[in-house]
């Protein structure tokens, strides 16, 4: 990972701007009429030249082999080990909606579900009900009161919420209640240690009195939590980096993963385009040193397994480019957490098509556009997801020398 | 780092010779009327075959982003970390003028300056004395007893000198006496830790007598004290490598972190030429399986920002190549420490253009020259300066098979 002993010791507050695109699950693999992978077959003027002016390469998100999930892929990209630093899914679901707590604050997601007569879940999703559904849900749940601990309910999106407990000296090693599969009620709540038996009982005592309130409101009449966890703690962009940092992005996980690691998150809309999400950077840009945007789009067309509507996901990326070049970076990083090759249809281990365009700071390669072969050529070589942040700095002006 | 218990256990006295030939600060970036960096617009023909007959790549000094001083660098490419392995200025100053001592003594890097009546510093460097008159005073500053440790003084080069405290139960941890601005007096002499306190009384009664011993010696009545430190003890090159080495170089640093490491510091004047240089390893070529030659003017040249200089001191160190390569080294390896190229006047952090030739022993790439958009496509690949030193070992036959 980035060496934090350097960041702090050599990281400078003055330098240029940053901004870190990630197009969610870019790369890909030959495939579609002429085999080329998805960010090969779409038209991409803008990133092309960038690729060819800049330095270009490809990044390895944890590991040879290994396929992240999006919230270790983003912390590798800001720097952050994440077989070091690991982050609960219950604390990430609860920061990217805004539920940010204290330290000792323990967090799970909920999934609302269908139970049968016999309290077996029969939809594990509660028929997809709508999210305004899921709210009045949530606020029912809100009346909930547990001596000895303050709780939080909030809906995220049509079946899912989050839950939040608050107080002293909760614990959030506890078990999934979630079986996985129907035909089984939700697990107990059950401490994975001594130390978190207290909280187990906080949870259960929580958990039998919202069974009892969501009775009545099939097909939402029962739930599971899952990912039960604090927040990790995670060294802040402004103490490793010296960089005030600001997250643009639609879904709530990035924007928790981006919270986690102390970036402001700046206002956005569900059906913001990139070129909306471009344009709030601009309306930023004065007041931050550094911007991460995250373009979903790229991922989901990936994971659906629809090579030209990811194509498409791409161009409409390249289109809008301009925007965010005409805020005149001093580096701009165009990268993905991970691959998501339509014809696998899932996240991959494959390297990620990098650029990194820090113009007058930068080596000539030979790349001669943005594309998993044309990064093979390119001037920025391999590069471990974890180092992206150290190489921004350097090309910002950020980064003082180390020793004399 | 390079592995040193591996080291330690496959290295043997046997095999070839080997030459690690450094043109300090020799990476660039492109500039000039062709785009080209400094090495690539160089002619450099006998480089150049080197590159295509030999493995040629890019070095990493300390870690991505990061632009390394030059002792850190040098200690990368001896093979060790530098972020375990720290060495301080003052026992560097003190070993690159051949003041070697204890491993208890404690050095510093001294400057003269200029006091105003007040004791303010007004001239950070004295007015830039000649090293004759620095001589001098240096010899006035010898007179000085302090009872309990011995002490040593020698002039390094105009305003610049070393001070050595030899003893027993010396400590190391001072604070610089250099307030680094003028209009303020030196510092006084202050402990960093408590083990240091005799030591600071020790410095401190120095200081006193030779404040008193220049004050009639406008320009340089005052002086600061910088960098305190000993020897680190490292590991040496015979024991963990199995080589005699030597080094032919110019300036003191490189002498010092040569001589920390258990190389002789073969004679030098300092007006030798590329070609002097070569000619001092090819009077040693007997007595040494190993040869050190820091070439210091591609670096000064990148710092002046001079890129047509910079071009010309490539070319002279090309034009001399074959004093070296007509010794029929086994390896021959080709780098610089870190980049400076002329465009940024400063070290940076961009990867060396390296070459590794060792005739019959390695593969072949796609590099025609030897330059950084070349190095792109070479068998050696990217690699961390570190592991230079096994690759040397190893192409010169000097690595006996781990496990059977």
């Amino acid at each position: 990972m980035a060496d934090f002993d350097l960041m702090r010791e050599l990281a400078q507050d003055r330098g240029g701007k940053i901004i870190l695109l990630v197009m969610d699950g870019l790369g890909g693999l030959p495939d579609g009429p002429d085999h080329l992978t998805e960010l090969e077959a779409a038209a991409t003027p803008h990133m092309d030249r960038l690729a060819r002016e800049g330095s270009a390469g490809l990044s390895i998100p944890i590991g040879h082999g290994i396929t992240p999930g999006s919230g270790p892929a983003h912390l590798a990209m800001f720097g952050y080990d994440p077989r070091t630093y690991v982050i609960g899914r219950g604390v990430l679901e609860a920061f990217g909606i805004g539920m940010a707590g204290g330290e000792e604050d323990v967090a799970a997601r909920g999934n609302f579900c269908t139970l049968d007569e016999d309290g077996l879940i029969v939809d594990r999703r509660a028929g997809r009900i709508p999210t305004e559904e899921g709210e009045k849900l949530c606020e029912l749940l809100s009346t909930i009161e547990i001596p000895g601990v303050e709780t939080e309910v909030r809906a995220v999106k049509e079946y899912r919420f989050a839950l939040a407990l608050r107080g002293a000296g909760l614990d959030p090693h506890l078990a999934d209640t979630d079986p996985q599969q129907t035909g089984k009620p939700p697990l107990p709540v059950v401490a994975l240690r001594p130390a978190a038996e207290r909280t187990a009982g906080l949870v259960q005592a929580w958990t039998e009195q919202a069974r009892a309130l969501l009775a009545d409101h099939h097909p939402a009449n029962g739930f599971t939590l899952r990912g039960f966890s604090s927040d990790p703690n995670l060294p802040k962009y402004e103490e490793l980096y010296k960089l005030r940092a600001a997250c643009v992005a639609v879904y709530p996980m990035y924007k928790g993963v981006s919270t986690l690691v102390g970036m402001d998150v700046l206002p956005s809309d569900p059906d913001d385009t990139a070129a909306d999400q471009f344009k709030r950077v601009g309306q930023a840009w004065e007041r931050y040193d550094f911007f991460f945007v995250h373009i979903k789009y790229t991922d989901s067309r990936g994971e659906d397994g629809d090579y030209q509507a990811k194509v498409e996901e791409i161009e409409k990326v390249d289109a809008a480019l301009p925007i965010l070049t005409a805020l005149a970076p001093d580096v701009l990083i165009i990268t993905g957490d991970h691959s998501t090759p339509t014809r696998l249809r899932t996240h991959s281990w494959h390297p990620v098509p990098t650029l990194l365009w820090a113009p007058g700071n930068h080596r000539r390669g030979a790349a001669e556009g943005f594309g998993e072969t044309e990064c093979l050529r390119g001037s920025l070589g391999w590069v471990p997801a974890t180092e992206l942040m150290p190489l921004a700095l350097a090309h910002a002006g950020r980064l003082a020398k180390y020793g004399a």
